[in-house]
């Protein structure tokens, strides 16, 4: 049985321990306004324009270079602790038959990306393949067969442009939403995140500094947890109250707009963002992602991955540290056990010997636990007891 | 082309014409407050033990009934515009080896359904599976095999009890957001929708009189469009503010929680609701739905459903009447056929001339189209040109 605690938060000294931050490191960005962020963009965008123009001018054949998305031109980045690009890129021809439709849609989406950005709206990415959508003239070619080669382009773009996709006026689904003690204005309306209700603040796709800029703020941390579900319980509890923090939650993998707000917190307030997450692959993963960033979107990495976060729990330990029942036990399958592997293989993961430790034992034990397992020992075990003492005892993994 | 409007807001004198309650019905249910409610919900489960432990005394087998939720058991009711439950019941058992374990387990939620209300707390379907499960003394068995067998029997207790699954003290998935021209309190919170920023308001999943309590509202209507990315679209051309509405989305098919509050925004504030969405059999469902309830879920239609819902668009018509490019075209399949033709044949379509239209035109195009398809046009057109032109000329199916 897990010893009784009695502090009960996590103080702004603790807290500081949840941060791993080197000294000297330069200061935490404080982002560009919205008008400098559209100037660079636009910028970025015309130079593409002006060299495929000059080429033409010139009679030679139009191209421009396209980063490499792919895993083989992803590079992990130990001294930073996130994933990075490689080096490798694409060149793209209009006058090569291979290339030359992905030439002019990139072209199309550019355009599009301008007139988003001179309108001052966002658009979805459903929204960018209509808008991009169209018969060329004299022909019966359509500009894009389907949504997934417009999202693409808008990737190569990002990459190529070197902007995030939210600086192209480009939004993504939202989910997830946030409650505690800090106010911020958004778009011009303050909100005191400790004023929320039940329902809390539903975090937006695009959390630009221009869009959202943090006033007041007493929280020691941030608590993400993994789903709505579990969020509802520590908000019902007022956990952020009696323990200071920002509360948040991502409804599973969580959205670009989530992760961007988890990461501004962390570097411009020097927030510590802890992760209530399963104890299984999925559970993991998304931790990984958090931290690290994605494989196949690693170029978003440095403004999305936050690789001092840090997993509270649940812990593949907690089964014999709580007494749980077995009631709890799911069973790994094959395709967990695989995913596990290949998670422990991660260069980030196989360097910590925490986490191989954690794996590892996850594998011995034979089966997951999630999140809202502990209900079986009390409705707010996992509030009253389960994550104060993990504070308690700064008891997490990095 | 449609003709250009001059008129922008749909006035409450004109809003009213989207209200079809006949005179003379009663007055908008206020709904309980929490303590009512869950005195109620507590008698109705103390009834339920006490005569199972009344059979018990008397040497009687225990047992109880449970209405029937199947479709079998649901009927359409014209003259109030939703479907009901039948009459039908099923016995449950004790001594019966086919309905013991069935019996059992209702009474575990029973209890645990009890416990919740004891603690004015609240838990997932997740959690009341977790809550539920133990094994059983001296035997390998346990209570529940996996969430589905606990969700089933909490839907029993719902229609055993009359109670909705909010007033078990059982939330549902939380999506969807809200923003516009009402400040209401949640949870002793005031909420300014007319200050929400970017994000909105999330939509909780319980949105009952003790927990949501309507203050000053302005808004003549309810704009509830289908996903999160229109909303964006909307919220960020300010429509509501224009418009003097209310707008909503549900992530697609909208989750308990909105349903509920659209039902209420309807029932207590006399607010028409206004629905945009997709010209699909999917977005005619998820109209349906919230007109006229699910047919799984019969029961919850009396306090979820809202026959004065409208159907704003997109309509089967507008490829004409809006000089849309085929680039919008999106070709039905054998499904999509299939699933129109038998939406068309819902007894609250068949009767229903314009639906009928409305479907056999979508049929003859051979094409659904979504709302996103009017970026086509322009990136606002929907906000700009599309809605305030329905809104105007008072161009909805009922």
């Amino acid at each position: 049985m897990a010893k009784k605690t009695t502090r009960k938060t996590l103080t702004k000294k603790v807290a500081k321990k949840a941060l791993t931050r080197k000294p000297g490191k330069k200061p935490p960005a404080k982002g560009l306004d919205r008008t400098k962020r559209d100037e660079r963009t636009n910028q970025a965008i015309e130079k593409l324009a002006a060299a495929v123009v000059a080429a033409a001018m010139a009679e030679r054949d139009p191209e421009f270079n396209v980063p490499t998305r792919a895993a083989s031109n992803t590079v992990w980045d130990e001294s930073s602790g996130i994933l990075r690009m490689g080096d490798a890129a694409q060149t793209r021809q209009l006058f090569n038959l291979g290339q030359a439709r992905k030439f002019m849609q990139t072209l199309i989406h550019g355009q599009g990306i301008r007139e988003l950005i001179d309108a001052d709206k966002t658009l979805s990415l459903r929204g960018m393949f209509y808008k991009g959508l169209h018969t060329i003239q004299g022909t019966k070619e359509k500009t894009f067969g389907e949504q997934t080669e417009s999202d693409g382009i808008l990737e190569d773009l990002e990459v190529t442009l070197g902007s995030l996709r939210e600086e192209l006026h480009v939004f993504a689904d939202v989910r997830g939403s946030l409650t505690g003690n800090i106010t911020f204005v958004d778009t011009g309306d303050e909100i005191d995140a400790r004023r929320m209700g039940s329902g809390g603040y539903s975090i937006p796709s695009i959390v630009e500094p221009d869009v959202i800029q943090f006033k007041k703020c007493e929280a020691d941390f941030v608590l993400h947890v993994e789903k709505g579900t579990v969020w509802r319980r520590f908000n019902e509890d007022r956990f952020w109250e009696k323990h200071n923090c920002i509360l948040t939650h991502g409804s599973g993998q969580p959205p670009r707009g989530v992760r961007r707000l988890l990461r501004r917190f962390n570097e411009e307030l020097g927030l510590p963002i802890l992760c209530l997450l399963d104890c299984d692959p999925w559970g993991h993963y998304i931790y990984s992602v958090i931290k690290q960033g994605s494989i196949s979107l690693a170029f978003e990495s440095e403004r999305l991955a936050i690789p001092e976060a840090k997993f509270l729990g649940i812990r593949a330990m907690d089964y014999e540290r709580y007494d749980l029942s077995d009631d709890v036990q799911i069973a790994l399958n094959e395709r967990d056990i695989n995913r596990a592997k290949q998670i422990k293989s991660y260069p980030w993961f196989e360097k910590n010997k925490q986490w191989q430790r954690e794996i590892d034992k996850m594998l011995k034990n034979g089966f997951k636990m999630e999140v809202e397992s502990l209900i079986t020992k009390d409705i707010s075990y996992v509030t009253e007891t389960y994550v104060p003492e993990r504070l308690a005892e700064q008891d997490w993994l990095g």
